[in-house]
C-alpha cells in the first residue's frame, strides 16, 4: 500500500509540468513550466554549490530542496515577486499539507524540507533560495528582458527583490548578477526607474 | 572563470527543455519533454528508493544520475526503446563529450555518472533504470496506451524491453507494472500479437 500511496504522489506531481512560470527558455520560444525550471534549478545547485564556500554544505538537502520547491504550486500557482503576494504564503501552506500529505507517514518529510527552504533560514535553503532568483535574471538576460519588459519592471526593482536573496546564499553570484544587469541596461532591455 | 564555465553549462542544458519525448505527460494533452522528465524521475527515486531495499544505497549519486541521464539527447535526441537504436550509444557518447566537456576540469565528473548509468553495473544505476522504464508505462497507462498505439507496439514488446530492467533495479515493482499492463490489455489499449 505504501508504494500505491507514492506512485499516487508523482501521479499527483505530474501537475507540475503544467504550471507555467513567467519567465521564457533560453530559446525564447514558449515560457518554462515549473517542473523543467525545478530541474535546471537542481542542476544549478549540483553544479554551482562548490563555490558558495560554506562550511558542511549539505549538497544532497539542497538538491531536494530545489526538486520540490515549487511543488506548492499545483494548487497556488505561481506568482511573479515583483507582484502582489499577499494571499501566496497561505494558500502554499494548504498546498504543502494537500500533496505532501498523499506520502505515506513514517518517510522523510518532504514537507519539513519545503518549509525549511521557504524559511530561509539554513545555509542550504539560502543558497537554493540565490539560484532561484538568479535563474530567471539569467532568462531574462538571455532574451532581451523579456519578462521584466512584458511586466514593466524597472532596474531599481530586480535590485530591490533579489540583491539580498542572492548575497545572502551565494555573495559571489551577486557580482556577475550586477554586471548582467548592467549589460542589459545598455542594450535598452532593462529601464532604470531613476 | 570557472563559475563562468558552469553558467555556460547551465545555458547549454536549458536545451533539454525543447526534446520532446514520445510519452505524454499525465494530463494527456502534450508531449512531455526530457528536462521535465529528468524532475519527475529524480522525485521517482527520492521517494521510493526505500522500497527497493539494496544494502548501502547512495540516493545522492542516484538522484545525480536522475538528474543529467538524458541531457545527451540535446545532441542525440530522445528515441523509442521499441526502435532502431543502432546509432544511439556512439551518438550518446559524442554528446557526452562535448555538453559534459563545457564544465571546467578538477569538478566532479557528471560524465563519469553518466557512463555509470548507461553501463546499468552498480545498484544505483539499475535502480534509476527501472525508474526510467516504469515512468512511461505510467504515463501510458493513465493515457490509453498513447504512444503504444500510436507507435504499434505490442504487449509482448513492453514485456520484452522492460521486464528485465525493472526486475533488475526494483522487483517488486514489476508486479506492479504487470498489473498495469493486465489492466491496459482488459481496457483494449494494448494488444497482444499472440
Amino acid at each position: 500500500m505504501e508504494l500505491k500511496s507514492k506512485i499516487l504522489f508523482l501521479q499527483e506531481i505530474d501537475k507540475l509540468k503544467q504550471i507555467e512560470r513567467k519567465t521564457l527558455t533560453h530559446t525564447g520560444d514558449r515560457y518554462e513550466n515549473s517542473a523543467e525550471h525545478s530541474w535546471h534549478l537542481a542542476l544549478a545547485v549540483l553544479v554551482l554549490h562548490p563555490h558558495a564556500n560554506i562550511k558542511n554544505f549539505d549538497a544532497f538537502k539542497a538538491i531536494k530542496m530545489a526538486l520540490l520547491h515549487d511543488i506548492v504550486e499545483i494548487d497556488a500557482g505561481d506568482t511573479i515577486i515583483y507582484g502582489d503576494n499577499s494571499q501566496k504564503a497561505e494558500k502554499e501552506m494548504a498546498a504543502a499539507q494537500r500533496i505532501f500529505g498523499i506520502l505515506p507517514s513514517g518517510t522523510e518529510s518532504l514537507k519539513d524540507l519545503w518549509e525549511e527552504f521557504e524559511l530561509k533560514e539554513s545555509a542550504e535553503a539560502k543558497f537554493v533560495g540565490a539560484l532561484d532568483r538568479f535563474l530567471p535574471i539569467l532568462s531574462n538576460y538571455l532574451n532581451d528582458g523579456h519578462s521584466w519588459q512584458e511586466h514593466k519592471v524597472y532596474y531599481e526593482q530586480v535590485v530591490e527583490k533579489n540583491k539580498a536573496p542572492i548575497l545572502a546564499g551565494f555573495p559571489d553570484l551577486w557580482i556577475l548578477t550586477q554586471k548582467m544587469l548592467e549589460e542589459t541596461i545598455a542594450k535598452g532591455n532593462l529601464l532604470i526607474r531613476g
